[in-house]
């Protein structure tokens, strides 16, 4: 896996991260000084990832609360950086409650670090031996502040001798994929090949996919998913192929107070991003919904449909 | 439409090129004066599409035998330029046996024109009131040598009043979408947005689309069609979302020699468009099974599955 640290670390007066625009051209830290500077820092994807925006915020508001700013404010402020990842509301939630947010913040990142090795565990019996996998975007060390929650899963099966190779996806427009993810796997060793987006249902149809591997940015009780988009599209293309879809992703990332898919915001970002002359489109994510997928993996097991009865969803963290 | 001779003309001793690998930043043309200089211009793209390849193939012909090269050779590589497309075997084999080739040529160019108005027109009455359609890569005048195939039918149900709006995909990884066909568009004054492709799924799911339509490369007997990779991605999810695709090209695209799909080459080009960084997988077509399809429309009319029996496959042109 990654270095925890390395990902983003809190320190006396600044929080730091591994700027994953820069990625993978260059290594280079950003250092923020505030909250806003780190509500700016998650708004422009310096810092992204559904765990790794959790454990930024959580981050965020300490160093908020230790250099004398308002605390409401600031929660507020890292709350509203990016609309769609349910891990935010959640970790400012726990750090908001606890008497020493640094140390809550920290131990927030242990656990999610733990959560991603216990469902990369869970992951490896779903595996047969010679998996081809696909993957979009980055589910990787860079999005869950460590090891990986479907790239965790890559990694475990990969230890245990099942997977041959990962098809990426480059996931456009912001090319995380092939940016990040085909980082992530080549310094772990893994063979891989990046694709064009389009290029997933041609792979499907002549046989060079096995399963499809992705993670969650939020979860609703019935299953439904929202990911970075593109996600769903796989999600179709896997079914009409007869291939499973697994969805690997902490408990965290659960919504107990979401019925469905349909209550999930969607995010869209500037169009600039996809053309910078003709008008655009560019929602962020999409829902998949929960008929589609074939397991979803938590840190506390497998969890096959009917969703609503088998997720793990806790009682104390929703309004469910 | 396009000026037909903006994009690719035959000159005393040159081919010239509107350069479609500089556009929508800016409108260059690029001067060939053998056929080894236009099979270069085909191959790195600086002229695509399907029809515009066949004419441009004609053209280099042509002008191989005016300035006195080896017609036997120049036919080689200008056939061997791209794999997928049939339209240069077909033009090829049009002005070999011409006793002016460029004569041949240049009606060839008329005829392909006449052609895409022809097929504009049959396709109108596919197109309802206030339709919202998608469209993938540059089936346009720049692909057509002048009117456009699926852009022409755009066009055509633009004109008579039926077109709300188009979505683009991007198609990457060489962004005809969003560099050609946005710009088309715009020339057109034909509201449109571009999407990332792998966006086209949650239009799809949100209502957003009510028909798709593309041009083709080559199409078997059967009605399998070659095209831009990602066309069977969305032939998938038009399915799912019981949204028709309609396949817009001329008769010159139909390849009577092929049973089915299966048979039709797929070019795979440098992993380098995808990432130069990182090992890629770069096919640039993929094959559409005709039972994905809801109509292909040529200049001949509205043909509807089976293929085998409604598509005009003319005996004289294949080894049917």
């Amino acid at each position: 896996m990654l270095d925890p640290e390395r990902i983003l670390r809190l320190e006396d007066d600044r929080v730091v991260f591994l700027d994953q625009r820069r990625l993978p051209g260059e290594e280079v830290e950003l250092e923020c000084r505030s909250a806003d500077e780190v509500a700016e820092a998650i708004r422009t994807l310096a810092v992204r990832g559904a765990p790794s925006i959790g454990i930024a915020a959580a981050y965020g508001y300490a160093l908020a609360v230790r250099v004398g700013e308002d605390p409401e404010r600031a929660a507020r402020v890292l709350a509203g950086s990016r609309p769609t990842a349910v891990n935010l509301t959640w970790a400012l939630g726990e750090v908001r409650g606890a008497s020493d947010p640094a140390a809550r913040a920290r131990a927030l990142h242990r656990e999610e670090v733990e959560r991603c090795r216990r469902m990369s565990d869970h992951a490896v019996p779903l595996f047969a031996h010679g998996t081809r996998a696909l993957t979009h975007c980055n589910a990787g060390g860079l999005a869950t502040a460590g090891h990986g929650s479907a790239v965790g899963a890559l990694r475990a099966a990969w230890a245990a001798g099942l997977l041959e190779r990962v098809l990426v996806d480059e996931t456009r427009p912001l090319l995380q994929g092939s940016r990040l993810t085909a980082w992530e796997l080549e310094q772990a060793g893994i063979p891989h090949a990046v694709i064009a987006d389009s290029a997933a249902a041609h792979m499907m149809s002549r046989g060079e996919v096995d399963c499809v591997v992705t993670g969650a940015d939020r979860i609703a009780r019935n299953g439904d998913t929202a990911n970075k988009i593109g996600t769903y599209s796989l999600a179709v293309l896997a079914s009409h192929h007869e291939l499973p879809l697994y969805v690997v992703a902490p408990t965290s990332t659960l919504d107990p107070s979401l019925e469905s898919g349909a209550e999930i915001p969607i995010e869209e970002r500037d169009g600039a991003e996809i053309t910078g002359r003709f008008p655009a489109l560019n929602p962020a994510f999409d829902v998949t919904p929960g008929g589609l997928i074939s397991a979803i993996v938590t840190e506390e097991g497998v969890h096959r449909p009917p969703y609503v009865d088998s997720l793990p969803l806790p009682g104390g963290r929703g309004a469910a």
